[in-house]
């Protein structure tokens, strides 16, 4: 499986698409807010840029997209108000595989950058998007041309399945029967993968430049794989339905056994430890976030729009179409589309039955940075 | 009409795509050749850039869009041979409307990369793209940052299609028919909107930087509106298949005597008044060309790919898919989707009989200028 070739998010805007079912990401972008505005802050009262270029890395399309380029705006205007300066020009890089959807972010361009206008007083600063395609483990951007990188649930994807797994059967991530070498294999492509980000990340950012990257995580230290926490479980669920299948003939058992995700969901001493081996990053501070598996259940103060929102109530449906959103172009190119409508009736039942037994939670880590000069 | 909504190339690589029926296009980059080549040779002379920044304005998708890039850069990477210089970085802007489709570039552009690395001798520069989507009639770069800009066949096409030229029936464009108002109408819109061009790329190139435009234009100086030229006539002839329409009662005559063309083929004059006028450009050079309607006919030396070469004797339909490709999307979202077919079909015929009667050729305009210091 090409990694940069088949995982993407389901394009578009319609009832499958990412855009509709992406509330478990928005959250996880509503609860590191006052981290980036940490970031922000510090970045701006440090270097005083006039032109700022900020890059967002895994962009996906919808509406998590501009919502924190929307939030970093209105910061550094207000810190222009307060400071009684000039607002900058932004430069705005929005950065994913190239089988994004970037079509549907363009055509919502001009009205956000409208709303934008209305909404903070006094106006912005004149602002440059660009889509920037292509994979955040090599370059993407020019050498130190940005001042702050922002990623959000998109490092826990890692560049590739890790080799030597063959012996991974009946499972499609790091289960409860996995053999110990898949763990290990699984962290050895991680700290490869992440170390390539620090590196690329280094050239590109100015000296003092800030990055803010919040991955879906684990919070326990050990690699333990019989975790029952929501980076892992979730994928044993999904491997439950799927097998299930298997043994109805539905899928090949030797299509099940060479399937596994390429995710890796650290845990925050793993993220810490590659930033310091790689070394050009001053450590700012690191946080541990949970976020329910149905994030609407303890959603306080955050507005949906209503056609987001129809089945609030249904947390197996809800979970298992945002699943089906992230997962449907890399489950399609290895099995085919035949499966897809069965692998998430069943998915969806075996989320709804888990979710009604126990609190199940994602944990993501966010960690902010700094270049060193 | 929202021209900026509107206004497209059909995107994909299906067999009404722009990116299959680009002939026309492809032919006038190709006769263009040797003024980019000028442009950057004296470019990277006076300004021997470390990063070079190349936008290309009104990019569309298909082998067009890539082909200028391609060019520039090997012309870059044969002078650091000659001049023993260290490639420099480039940053490429591609630039259209939002509607484009940037996606289909976006997947290509890896491939395109690495061909590009294999063609030239001892590879090239590390290469930075972004898709910059906007209308180029206001500013779509930060201030000074790029060294080239690029566009051909995109800026006969305007922001809107001029006001106060309700009496222009039975015409699309400035017809033989069309009342003396229109022509000067149109002229009025192409002089606000090619000078607001200019103000922003003014603005958005360093000093010295090198812009080369090539537009569908006209020879003759005079605002003929009985002239036969190519960018007049082609739209004269779509008329009349509308018009028979019309006739047939298959379109409405209200619906016909409102749509109108938003574009205008300038003469040499026309475009240098306005640059003059504009004053932060030197012009280098002016110079015209003509390419047949049908360009495969007196092709020399270029290879097409096969799949796109399918019907190379048949003119007639070769310009009614290109004809297509550009106007497909205006012609719907005006008449509806329901009229396609029959219009080209229609207009097929017409342009067949024309072009076996008549040599009928598009002239170009192809212009050199440099940022003032």
């Amino acid at each position: 499986m090409e990694v940069a070739q088949v995982l993407r998010m389901n394009g578009g805007a319609g009832k499958t698409s990412y855009a509709n079912n992406s509330f478990v990401q928005q959250k996880a972008i509503t609860l590191s807010k006052p981290i980036r505005e940490e970031a922000i802050t510090s970045l701006y009262s440090s270097t005083l840029p006039r032109s700022l270029a900020i890059a967002d890395l895994g962009c996906s399309s919808g509406p998590n997209t501009l919502f924190v380029v929307s939030e970093v705006i209105k910061t550094v205007e207000q810190l222009c108000r307060k400071l009684n300066h000039k607002s900058p020009e932004y430069r705005v890089f929005l950065n994913d595989l190239p089988g994004n959807d970037f079509n549907s972010i363009f055509v919502s361009l001009e009205s956000f950058k409208e709303k934008l206008q209305t909404e903070v007083e006094g106006g912005i600063g004149p602002c440059y998007f660009t889509g920037v395609p292509g994979s955040f483990y090599g370059r993407v951007f020019p050498y130190q041309s940005l001042h702050f990188v922002h990623s959000s649930y998109s490092l826990q994807w890692m560049s590739k399945v890790p080799e030597g797994i063959d012996n991974n059967r009946g499972n499609i991530y790091i289960g409860t029967t996995s053999p110990s070498n898949v763990a290990r294999a699984y962290y050895h492509q991680f700290q490869r993968d992440f170390s390539s980000f620090l590196k690329c990340r280094a050239e590109e950012l100015v000296e003092e430049g800030r990055m803010v990257l919040t991955i879906l995580g684990r919070k326990n230290e050990a690699e333990d794989p019989a975790s029952s926490e929501g980076g892992y479980l979730i994928w044993e669920l999904m491997a439950m339905a799927l097998s299930d299948m298997c043994v109805q003939g539905i899928i090949k058992e030797e299509e099940l056994d060479s399937f596994n995700i390429p995710q890796y969901t650290p845990s925050p001493s793993e993220v810490k430890l590659e930033v310091l081996k790689e070394g050009s990053f001053v450590i700012n501070r690191v946080e541990m976030a949970q976020v329910n598996w149905n994030p609407l259940e303890d959603w306080n103060g955050v507005e949906f729009e209503s056609e987001r929102c129809e089945s609030v109530s249904d947390s197996g449906y809800n979970l298992a179409q945002c699943m089906r959103s992230v997962a449907e172009p890399m489950l399609v190119s290895h099995f085919g589309g035949h499966i897809i409508e069965e692998v998430f009736s069943r998915f969806q039942k075996i989320l709804a039955d888990r979710m009604s037994k126990e609190k199940t939670e994602f944990s993501n880590i966010t960690i902010l940075m700094t270049r060193k000069a």
